[in-house]
């Protein structure tokens, strides 16, 4: 399929290069392409600059959000939180129009300091997930993955052999199948996979972010994810 | 011991039955004793109206909120979130200082309907953990146990063998000990108790509320909770 990956810090790469492994074809989407490739210094836990990156797989094109958008089939959001629906606007109109769009981001501010708060815009009485949707309305987004440290995303049997859970949540149940079927190329068993609803549920999953910076914190680690215990 | 147990819902009762059994004395503290002796139908869940119950677990003693502050050694605070202040202030002066308050609370607001959200000026940027603190700064404020339904606080064992997690979060780690303590004697393993740091990482917890509520609407049971998978 052609996907594009909105996004190109360490969540854009990860799931880039994934679904190129899988056989995908992949744009990348960044806002100025120019400027991302001269983006080469490490970031803050040791990911390439997306102008490294891109060199060394050289399967993934870099293009404008715009150009990103047209060619996909599927749009992956891996965008900041607060930048996310700039970055879908910024394609043509029509371009969206009954595609899927998953949506990975969080709102996430970092503007008072660590460990961030959620956007209160964005947060508790709406989320991202239910704002992109009222953006888009010819568009399905799927929420899912959010909940997660990028490299598990595309590997979850890296911890506690897969026995975790995924969260789901869209108003589309076509959307929502198609989504389990890259999940499941992605290794995620279908019974880890929780659908929680419509897309306001998403403001269950993406207020779990608090929560998972402490986790992450205590732990130094972010390889980890939870599971639901019944 | 002696413990004021603060609410008399469901967790109020499950916790106060537990406490007695344990060995504990236990004063339960309300509004209105007169009221709440009156309040006999069930609850939207079936749990017996304090009225009723008070009456079949008569080594329970309700009190007011200002008694109960004052028997107890330890203060649960079981009320609902958005009046837990306005309760622990029902204290006499003093009555409070140097000791342990078990916030077990989640600041939800259910004016705009189900499921509710969040009260906003106890969510995000702050927590009601946070908030009974500074109210109180010669207490020590423990956030516990907020993160699950009323039944496995106090039987972990319930489902999956115990094997899910319980966080904690606090300023003093004295008080944490003597929580844990506590905690212990509910059946919880001490690994199973996830200890998030000081009493801003209720923020984290407080925020799991929202996917809690989504993820028992699927199940149509309270009974889960969640582990971390690392």
């Amino acid at each position: 399929m052609n996907i594009a990956v909105l996004g190109t810090g360490s969540v854009g790469q990860t799931l880039s290069a994934k679904l190129v492994q899988l056989g995908h074809k992949v744009v990348m989407g960044t806002r100025k392409v120019g400027e991302a490739q001269s983006r080469t210094t490490k970031d803050g836990y040791g990911n390439p600059g997306i102008g490294e990156w891109i060199k060394s797989n050289p399967a993934v094109k870099l293009a404008t959000f715009a150009e990103a958008i047209a060619f996909g089939q599927l749009i992956i959001n891996a965008t900041m939180g607060g930048k996310s629906i700039a970055a879908l606007k910024a394609g043509k109109s029509g371009d969206l129009a009954g595609k899927i769009i998953v949506d990975l981001a969080n709102p996430l501010d970092f503007s008072k300091g660590m460990p961030p708060v959620l956007i209160p815009e964005l947060c508790n009485t709406t989320s991202l997930g239910e704002e992109i949707q009222k953006a888009f309305p010819q568009s399905y987004v799927v929420k899912t993955l959010n909940t997660m440290w990028c490299g598990l995303m595309v590997n979850p049997s890296m911890v506690g052999g897969g026995d975790h859970h995924n969260f789901i949540s869209g108003n589309n149940p076509e959307a929502k199948f198609e989504v389990r079927k890259l999940l499941s190329q992605f290794g995620w068993k279908d019974e880890k996979l929780l659908d929680l609803g419509d897309i306001t549920s998403s403001r269950g999953t993406e207020l779990i972010l608090p929560i998972w910076l402490r986790v992450m914190s205590v732990k130094q680690n972010g390889a980890f994810n939870f599971k639901v215990v019944s």
